[in-house]
């Protein structure tokens, strides 16, 4: 199961959805069109108005407001990614120079707040007042998340409560709004705006940490050596948690001193690897994204067989088992 | 005539806002309560809530309405400014730290976007839908603005037409935005609204214009340099936009050259404010300034004598006049 069939049942509404975002990207302001233009040759993999048009789907016809619900979250998603490029200093994104790298902090934040205040005209020009209150109580968690995440990458300790707070603020929170936006866009059934609203908290918290397991799976392609991006951020993530609450205490600390250590070197990552590795952290994240799944899948009982549901049941799926 | 006794009408209301506003900036993540409160306690001019009050004392009975929309107003612009150290890699405010030079780009960019959601949440929760229209404009405004004049500061040429375009964009729309909205908090009548928004749109013109002419008069305390900043950051306002157009081409080529130069020696500086001088820039500058706050005081004729009326006519004159 791959992305492209999930996505299926609502492919002609991705296809019609490309010149209606791309519309809503104009301005009059010549270095802001360069800077879209080339942001946009790098196409996502449209995760985000893919789950509206599949939760609008599940709910009713796919509309006009689901068009214009898709276009709010992912301008306010390109305007996070434009954001935090400046906030984690990244010099490329998805293979291309990150926009900061090219034009300096500057304009990466101007251009966010542009797009930020953009996904906003739309809500309000047509009116679509539950989507604004929705999308600015998902930035206000994305925020959050991530300053609560800087906070924490400070201190030495970090528990799995406060770890799941972070990722469920910093990316269940928006996942959950695609979802319950395509469900209002299509239906006035409170209930289905619920069911909807979870699937997307626990898909988006399967997501994160599959995420996060990923990181110490997966292998650079051109050096063959971990990736572990993580790592050499200082982020504690959940197969480090599990892990150094399995070991003993003087083995933890060493582990969590080595992390946050100034100088982390490849033997270091190596030696956290093996430990994480040895006391079950990796398959307990997988264990613990499996379960959340699970909670996904489960809140779309109330709602009929139908291909959008059948893609929404696969996608939680996909969210745990993905390799990238 | 000074800021306080312009606020005399509406200083009850403005103390009132204080208590409302930290109520507004609460969070239950510390690290960003740290930076709320250092940022607090630097307390700004608070400009734009008065302008609300007075806006809504001169239309009517200012009330709750009002207060939301001062709150609004102010976590826009304080999010602008957090945003903005960041952009101007400023490395103080106010006389103190920015905060991106403590807490570095990262916090900046992420309180920002708290703050700027913050905004948000209170007009929807209050679903104050005219002022999340007219603030979302206002933020689309000012980071168009903010980007046309990075843009044309690449360029070596730059005409009075769109250096009004930039500065309404970029310090007009907000100024205009906390009118209209604090005549809507006040009554229903479209004419005031426009009234005032009109009001605001050319005050911030000329509250604008003397800013830039300032920088051409002030000097520092310290070491009686001229400021200059704008010319440091190779700004081209209106007073060297006019003494160009006024000066021979030769002449006026070989001072932009100087501006643009990478090295702008104080010697430069000098030559360049002589040259502003010797052709009328800072005299045709304040003569534009007085233009635009005549205009927004004719602007207020339909509304009744007031305090707040007197006020708003004062305020434009101190637009004009002010000397920091």
């Amino acid at each position: 199961m791959t992305l492209t069939d999930v996505s299926t049942p609502i492919a002609s509404h991705l296809e019609e959805f490309q010149p209606f975002f791309k519309e809503m990207l104009r301005s009059k302001t010549a270095l802001l069109e360069l800077v879209i233009r080339y942001m946009t040759r790098r196409r996502g993999k449209q995760v985000r108005p893919a789950l509206v048009f599949l939760a609008a789907a599940v709910c009713g016809e796919v509309g006009r407001r689901s068009h214009i619900g898709a276009a709010m979250v992912e301008l306010l998603h390109t305007a996070t990614l434009v954001h935090d490029d400046v906030v984690d200093e990244a010099d490329e994104r998805r293979g291309m120079a990150s926009i900061n790298a090219v034009w300096k902090n500057k304009v990466a934040v101007l251009v966010g707040d542009f797009l930020l205040s953009r996904g906003l005209i739309i809500a309000v020009e047509n009116e679509e007042f539950d989507f604004l209150r929705i999308t600015s109580g998902a930035v206000r968690r994305l925020s959050e998340g991530e300053l609560l995440q800087i906070q924490k990458s400070r201190q030495r300790s970090i528990d799995e409560e406060t770890y799941l707070r972070i990722i469920s603020d910093k990316t269940a929170s928006l996942i959950s709004a695609c979802c319950e936006i395509g469900a209002i866009s299509t239906t006035r059934d409170a209930d289905k705006h619920k069911a909807l609203r979870d699937y997307g908290e626990y898909v988006g918290l399967a997501f994160q940490i599959r995420d996060d397991v990923l990181d110490y799976t997966s292998r650079s392609k051109v050096l063959g050596k971990p990736v572990a991006n993580d790592l050499r951020e200082k982020k504690i993530t959940l197969p480090l948690i599990y892990a150094c609450s399995q070991a003993g205490t003087k083995e933890a600390k060493n582990i969590i001193g080595m992390v946050k250590s100034k100088k982390l070197t490849d033997e270091n990552i190596t030696a956290i690897m093996a430990f994480v590795e040895r006391n079950g952290g990796i398959g307990y994240a997988i264990g613990r994204a499996r379960e959340f799944a699970a909670i996904a899948q489960k809140s779309l009982d109330i709602l009929p067989d139908s291909p959008a549901k059948k893609s929404l049941m696969a996608f939680a799926d996909y969210s745990v088992s993905r390799i990238k």
